[in-house]
């Protein structure tokens, strides 16, 4: 297959998009981190400045995002599709974004008794995190395609535990909450680290259509 | 159209894909039928019952959706765009889940009293399952590109109606119910139920920009 | 590079697309300019006039969103790839169904007390719908990309604000709002609008695709 050959053939020539992108899955890697320490935390200070590094790294991510669509502007040749670079930079930016998302609900509810399902889905979201910058690790040689589809498969799994955990968590509040209030904070928060599992998946789905492409 | 023509000559000898999407969409009339049963049923343990099969079809279908990416990643020729051929089967599976996801929230929640817009919706969700199982058959020979349009035409209007019947529901929970918590989970089934309608219309649109290409 | 020399050759002569695309995004100002009036009038019976406006507007979009699909059928050459076309047409559909589904909620929730936060979002939309047709109506020459470029920019800060806005008013609503149900309806307008930001950020985001496969 020529169009392979000369995929292969550039590949190892880039040095603009692959760093970008690692750039973006390490950030990830952090707010991961730094969200699990924020709702484990019994230290209500240590997580209010945990929440502002959130803050902090998900402008980080911003720019990374940025900087990858700003270099697909400039750059004639990409290691892969155009569209396809520009598909999994916003899909690993909107991880970004719900974890910042459900960091920031915290702190603007109040929310400061964190719940079993809460740190459970939390630890999803770090082991996505984790696969995602594998992945994205392997995506310059493209040698190791089942290290790929393995993070994958982990993702998909990933996010079906936490869409279970989600779900008996809602009818959990409906059973013993008394407070409607209560209730609709807590589903906010559990929604948006459900959210962020998701998005985990279309950088899993991302990451199958370029191999579909390219392999 | 000479691309055109190469089209016509691989689609007659395509085995793979074509009864792949079929079992897929077949699965999905399966799906809408236990819904319809489950949420008109009197009975509360034939409903449990069938929402043990409403869950068992959608892991068929997940199962249905794999073996076509698994084939996408083998195959090198393909009746349509590969990225197509991914879209139509990533939307097809969302149908199942939210069907899923909406039996599976009546469970969770305890709700067990069905109300009218529940049943309407649902009677709706099973008529896009069929118009989406109709046009998925056509797709194989592309001569009835007519038959497909139709049932696009209808999927979209089915979702106008869902999005009617269900802002009218929700809008009628907050005049005659009570209790804050009930409206939430009311919302929370219909919203599921009219988020399945909305992804029949998202394989419409991918129906839709296959013909776009191909036709 | 030939491919675009080709394309600056075609679009002067596009008189289909462009047209169409201008009286969509012509469309969504009228319907801001509507939801803004709606949300700032003291006068519920000009607020029901204006609501019914809004309806007749978002049918006239749905009529020229289809008549752009319609001639994606008919035409062989397109000024841009045929997705991308669809891609933002129904993009700008979107907008103007959050547009309208947030002015239905209003209608059908009974709520008449504008809040401010419902007031700032509104402001951002229609500031966003203006930005979305001054960009549109580059499209046609690819000349000035720096306007194009420059209202993405604005539409992404204009997203970050609406997000912001709709936090900072969910926070309140839990703060100072006894009712749940209150609550629930008012956090389900706010949650239309934003949604209705979100989605011209969409359209930025096709925009961008555009500049970056054409330009």
């Amino acid at each position: 297959m020529s169009l392979n050959n000369i995929f292969q053939y550039f590949v190892p020539k880039d040095r603009v998009f692959f760093p970008l992108f690692e750039q973006a899955s390490g950030n990830l890697i952090k707010l991961g981190e730094a969200l699990q320490e924020a709702v484990n935390t019994k230290d209500d200070s240590r997580r209010t400045d945990l929440i502002k590094v959130i803050d902090d790294l998900e402008h980080k991510g911003d720019d990374i995002t940025h900087q990858i669509y700003l270099e697909l502007g400039k750059n004639f040749i990409t290691p892969f599709d155009r569209e396809d670079i520009h598909s999994l930079a916003s899909a690993i930016d909107d991880i970004a974004d719900y974890i910042h998302g459900s960091a920031n609900r915290m702190a603007l509810y109040n929310v400061t008794t964190m719940t079993e399902p809460i740190m459970k889905i939390t630890d999803l979201i770090l082991q996505g995190c984790i696969d995602v910058d594998k992945a994205v690790r392997e995506l310059k040689n493209l040698k190791n395609i089942r290290t790929i589809t393995d993070s994958c498969v982990r993702i998909n799994s990933m996010e079906n535990q936490a869409d279970y955990i989600f779900d008996k968590a809602v009818a959990q509040l409906f059973e013993y909450e008394a407070d409607a209030k209560e209730i609709i904070k807590y589903k906010e928060i559990l929604s948006a680290l459900e959210t962020a599992t998701d998005k985990c998946e279309d950088v899993a789905n991302v990451l199958e259509s370029i191999l579909v492409k390219n392999a």
